[in-house]
């Protein structure tokens, strides 16, 4: 191997441990489609300013439209990144006196910035298409158990009586949040690095604005110095994964939680579960406790990004390229983790009648017997948060009579006499009747889930029609760009 | 003290170190205003619809002015939260009967929610002031300086000569994708989670419409369960945060860097610098050193975040109460490293004789010199890269002659007999054509500077729009809040 | 204020801002004691080796006593640092040419580094003390339980019948590793600085054995500027406090689920627990919970000291300033968290019945059952566990026939003609028989539990005896210092 | 594929996506050579305590003998695991009669957690072997400088003249307490936690002794719950590989800088550099950059493993095969990194001249310079301090004269009255002399550099040897094992 950058200015060949120490190939696997769409666009685009001639332009596009077709695996993987291979390729198929051309007026900074917002692109929007899923999935199972009376927490006990729609359309709804910071973020990472070559640009006259159009960015990213040195995009990217995985992690304890024979709330499809290799009677929902695990390798990657980038001064350093591995990562565990926690939810058997059951336990209506107290009796609340606090102790479901006793004991007089009635009490004690009671905005009661979920519904589809159209305009970039080179060899 | 809380439920009271291990008045303080608003909000919004009487709310709401007024210090410490304290201190004013009823229809988890994002909220819009001042001081340090030759760095060597005024517009580039961020995060950060009560919402036909509009809010947050228990807007402000300061630490490096004796290229004003305790001629950056030290802090206050979130079952739990410190503590480092760097920014001498005579040293005008060869020999760039790299190694500085024989030796013929001149040389070797030569958008030429300068300046107007519009919101709101309060008094 | 530092080589005075970005001193009220006793042995020192006057000493010395006495609150807190301010009131009490004197042969750089080693010192004596004390709650807690059944747990499914003392005593072995841990740093924290000034040592020839045998420390640290710009050993500390938090999360989980209706297993004394501002029934483990989440605060401690130190050049830079809070937060949260779980624990009722009722729910003693087909019917594990896995599926608890049926569905024979007997059957689906089986290193049977706990308990005296001699060591040596001080006056 | 686990008690089979997943096949390549050596030293002891026979034994160990010989290729990757994969290899060859008896009396819970733990013991060894090599390499190199003046920095301002032999050895001995870490780390992961089967241990009468010691570990872990369950130890690995990260951060933070034109200490070989691909002249610190940047991985592999373990409940949970990974990536990374700048150090090219030409500039002398007004003039330090500190304003290097002056006009009078002379202060000017008189422990008079070389190589010898003496016994340990295997087949 002739290396076509060492060959020039350094004398000693570097050893295998020091290649392999200092290679991206690995990580490359993930920009080789980018990096020949970008060669491409590049090369039309010097064509065109006439910085190189149509018959260079035609021989280089048609030795790219090859490699692509032949794949990264006939590349030579002993060189230290993809940018350096491809370009050694190229000058195998096609000669240096063409292929030499095509590196000018851009260098392999601002071409790596390039590959790599190029193809995050696609995860983030791929990752987009699988939380829409993942929402549409919770926000249909809400729709079945509107009626599903549950338990609802706080701090782990049973606090109040609320329904599984509710508790799964708080899932949903932070999802959407989730799918909210994605957007913002995918609007900060289409833009276009190429053509800041080195980091100050270039003398040739190329146009930054029809190569960033091509290639399906929004617009060129204007500082050429910010632009090959900058990885803010990553660090947002990687924090708005780990908010996902956080999501995730808290609804996969739920799951490990509801999937013990104490809670007994539901079951896992035995398709995520696994079994024991010496206890044989085991069912454990293993897939929601790698994916509870897999939110610290994203945290991870979060804390690597941000501590690599920490500190170092302008333009390009070679500590960026350590950078990329750890948002390849995330975002694949990202995107395959939601994907499993649909198939789950989507597969889940449900014991309704269990959860029935627990609704009610735990004295789990006082808060609404407190506010019939407040409401028949009018005594304020904190009084009556009082009562109900004294009889909690004793009773676990208090009657009039026991409400009566307290009342006078602590305030001289009973609640019956100002106009608490049987009626009232009984009402409050069914966890039914106090859901349905709670129809605000955001809240479990039937009626008004119906009107939440609705309202979802309709955000949803406005998402998803801003997705797919996103996605659209770079697939037609690409369509077009590959259209545009077939046409010009 | 008879512990409004505690006297129902729970027999023993704890202990001092128990007080101390879960109490949150120390970070309370931080939402002591916001507390007030809150439960004038929603005590305006109990009497409208018709939870308690006229005469009830206006009691209440001057006994919250009086507690206003005096100011967090009169409110007893020993209570575990503001909440309580607060409403501990009003029925102290105004007796049980009517500020026991203040409570009705919420809980302090949709409180304490609502109390977070009303102050996070403060500080987005107080760290948006101060990133667009620091935005504004870079852009106009920037336009003194578009003829300021200086060395362009990749891996800190000498690289291409480029100008000061582009080296830091970079820097503003970086700084608006910051706002960028800030503002995207406002939007999640904006919402109300007030009347979700513990988190099932209430019995109690309360309008969570209203209070929000009251308090500024753009709207409710819809799910209950899932207003109370998220802080997925924490992890996203952290983050931001943390991309905001690994800037300000870059910064920092350059300033620290700059200030060498070996660079020289510029000295912090004394303000911002400190000497030593033992060594009398020292003059230290230590402000840049403790902003990049800072950087470390926030993104502690990141890892905490999402260490804590991790894995927690819905709906609230008391986990949840130690995050707040790390956002009150990460906002307060952000704002204030963004107002030091600003200072240091508007106050410091650049030895632009220095980065001058350095912009050429270390054959910084290689780049150039190959590509006239490109242009002028018509050779391949990448031959062009081979030639000058060869010569890199033994002249520092090569002439026509010594290209023409490398080229011979490399190719068999010289460059002259193919169209190189000696003006063609000796104009790439010249740092400022150099620079005047890069004139693509992005570029540091500096009449492309002066264009792109001028578009920064023009979005910059809109952002600060933007900010002032969303700044504005708020205030009104909170104006129309307190004069309704005096008026219903 | 004439600042004794800043009056020779800076003109401008720094502005409140700047004074509160760079401002240590709230931080420095940790190690004001430290700063006094290394004060107090330098200038001892500095007499002997003759390069101060007996007169000279005796005035610093008592100056410093008053200092010692007044406490910090007399200093002027507008000094950059304590350093100063105590220095700066020296020169106050007894006038610059004495007091002048002190600060020879040293800089603030070990004298920094010197104090934080010396605070943090006392915090890993008292954390040791803390962690002690909980692994003998632990213990003690253990042997009350060797014949508690309760259910083991993998995966939070019911894995195979345990004791409650085997449980415990798996969290008691992993606090004794915690303690190993800070026993090991202890060793890299307690050696000396001092005498390293700014970070070449002086000129002076000062004696730095005899300092840091006055203040306690095992030696001097070696090379000095290692020993100005060395934090490596806060991370450590901090690593070892996150491994202490991680272990006490973990325990805090289960308390947290225990305390659940549906667990049932425990209920934390009133003391730990809190109730709902709304909902009067609630009583939540709320200690448990801060304790889950403090071991995030402790975590981003650790995140935020391994950014600050990252990629700084020799030898001091400011930035180390940002290090030391961080440290004093996750010691004080740590020591705390500790003390805290230790109440818990001993104060914690255990409901044995449920543990006993579930320690058989979930046919726990499949694994049990599988081993006996082996070893009465000779078949292998692999075989065994497959008959028992199929038999899972279908009956809770299977009896002799339904195996019978099962095995010869699948091998053709029914294992009680290869030897399974009734009794061996009965006898593996019993709990505690099964559990008394289990007697091998480490296992839960009572007798082997019985010694294993009388083999901590030896380890535990031996552990507290180290740890008692590294304490008296200190406290030795700073009683000589103090003595010796009053006899120089 | 007949899946020998989930034959029995799971009826669906996994998806494709679902096996990626939740496979460890990938990171279990690092723990097949473990694996294989674990079955043998179980299989040997069921034997010897009758718990299989001697034919079933000897044919078990001729299976592993011929897949530790075939090597892990021949393996079936789809399984979840290695242990599942590797018995299933078993039973294929030698059937399920023998095959399935391996694996009585204990599980894949403990079976993981000891190969863990064997292979970590291996790469603690390794990087212990390197970090002996850069101290050895760093320890050489200083002694060839102990009279290579540099200018000392503290915020990386010159602050006093030192030599470059004093610099090196401050980092030789931050990896000395790197190489007293992983010894520490080293005792509390060689311990073997086999036998604890699921985390109940077995009703088999199991020697958990004797397999620990075939095993090459220390002894066994006591309680089996805590034996399968406990990650501490990689959280402590990872802590202590962050903490030599971060120290090779530093170093290579100075790498880069000194290889930078304006300093221009020092040169990489052309074997650790690399050029760029556009300009042919620069020659780029590349593996240094890298190295910084690779902090940041291992930092975030040891946020991952916290972040992972936090908030578990006993015992085995699979989030922790989510861990694995993230130590051998640190590990693999630290030990190249380690072994990388060994490299970088050997062949480093040192320019005295221009060290020796700044070791002067900056006025790194004025310490020395006031210390000679204490001692010759008498007056207080911080008296001189001032001096000092007014002169360096305006004079570079101050004559008698200067300080005359500037005395007269603080003090009243001429410091040459009070018994400066001209040969004081000429000395205090000169930086050899300077250094000389720096004769303290720790400091940089290349005497004094002599004695603590001299010590440090003590020291390494010691080091050296206790480490040899870890990984021989090892190594014996498992060609005795090896041995044992041969002669029972």
């Amino acid at each position: 191997m002739s290396d076509i950058l060492r060959r020039g200015r350094l004398s000693k060949s570097p050893g295998e441990e020091m290649r392999a120490y200092t290679s991206s190939m690995d990580a490359d696997k993930w920009i080789f489609e980018a990096d020949v769409y970008i060669d491409m666009a590049h090369t039309l685009m010097l064509q065109e300013q006439g910085i190189i001639s149509k018959d260079d332009c035609s021989q280089i596009l048609s030795g790219l439209l090859q490699i692509k077709e032949e794949g990264m695996e006939t590349l030579d993987f002993s060189y230290e990144d993809i940018h350096i291979s491809l370009e050694s390729r190229l000058i195998d198929l096609i000669g240096e006196d063409a292929g030499g051309r095509m590196h000018s007026g851009r260098s392999r900074n601002d071409e790596v910035a390039t590959c790599i917002r190029f193809a995050l692109r696609s995860e983030l929007l791929s990752i987009l298409e699988d939380l829409m899923k993942l929402e549409t999935a919770l926000t249909a199972l809400s729709s079945d158990h509107i009626y599903t009376l549950m338990p609802g927490f706080t701090h782990l006990q049973h606090a109040q009586p609320t329904t599984f729609a509710h508790h799964l359309a708080a899932h949903a709804d932070a999802i959407e949040r989730d799918i909210g910071r994605l957007i913002s973020a995918y609007g900060r990472v289409n833009i276009c690095p190429l053509g800041s070559a080195a980091f100050a640009s270039t003398g040739f006259p190329i146009d930054r604005y029809v190569t960033a159009a091509r290639l399906g960015f929004s617009k060129p990213m204007t500082n050429s110095m910010d632009a090959v040195s900058s990885r803010d995009f990553l660090i947002e990217c990687a924090a708005a994964f780990s908010n996902i995985m956080i999501n995730l992690s808290r609804m996969a304890e739920e799951l490990i939680l509801w999937s013990t024979p104490e809670f007994n709330f539901a079951e896992l499809d035995d398709t995520y579960a696994s079994t024991s290799s010496i206890m044989p009677q085991k069912k454990n929902p293993d897939t929601a406790e790698l994916m509870r695990g897999k939110s610290g390798t994203v945290v991870g990657s979060l804390a690597a990004l941000v501590t690599i980038c920490k500190g170092l001064p302008l333009s390009y350093n070679r500590d960026l390229q350590e950078a990329t591995p750890h948002i390849i990562k995330s975002a694949h565990v990202t995107g395959a983790s939601v994907r499993m926690l649909t198939g789950i939810m989507e597969t889940l058997t449900i014991h309704e009648d269990v959860m029935k059951t627990q609704s009610a336990a735990g004295f789990t209506t006082a808060t609404e017997l407190a506010d019939t107290l407040v409401r028949e009796a009018g005594i304020p609340f904190r009084t009556a948060h009082r009562i109900i606090g004294t009889l909690s102790k004793t009773a676990a479901v208090p009657s009039l009579k026991d409400i009566d006793a307290v009342s006078y004991d602590l305030l001289g007089f009973k609640l019956s006499d100002k106009g608490l009635t049987e009626e009232g009490v009984s009402g409050a004690l069914d966890p039914m009747s106090n859901v349905e009671r709670r129809r605000v905005v955001g809240g479990p009661s039937p009626a008004q889930m119906r009107d939440d979920l609705a309202d979802k519904k309709r955000r949803l589809s406005a998402l998803q029609k801003e997705i797919w159209d996103m996605d659209l305009a770079v697939e037609k970039a690409l369509e077009n760009l590959t259209e545009e080179v077939k046409t010009k060899i």
